[in-house]
């Protein structure tokens, strides 16, 4: 079972990294470029067949390594879930 | 209007931060973890309300500055489009 798990700063968190790619973007002439923000994206690959105990291995994941949940948000995608 | 922007390695490049993130998660005590493939995640907002041009701008975005296409795909998705 494959799963994609999206990283991304909460609200109100301030993202240089996506500041910087909104000036570059502005800089080489790209129009009507508002706000940016820069996630992680992460693939993985699972042995486990039950969606139910796959999702409730990726939140324990999400929470204890792959986000920092002081300031990330993270959404869970399944195939075929 | 709004866009997200996933951004992953090609197939068959190598994704030593994904490993690493393989390894760790092993480590930690979850079972089953298979290949992780680590990539980017970025969210743009745009003036454009025009689907096509907006998708277009983007690509053209991906290709020059946001991805590197000799080793990364890249998938635009549009709010409401």
């Amino acid at each position: 079972m494959k799963a994609r798990i999206k990283i991304t700063l909460k609200t109100g968190v301030l993202d240089p990294q996506g500041k910087a790619i909104s000036h570059a973007l502005d800089q080489l002439g790209f129009d009507g470029i508002g706000d940016v923000r820069q996630g992680k994206y992460i693939e993985v690959d699972l042995t486990e067949t039950d969606p139910a105990k796959a999702r409730a291995a990726l939140e324990d994941m999400c929470e204890r390594v792959l986000a920092n949940t002081v300031i990330e948000n993270y959404a869970i995608e399944l195939d075929g879930a």
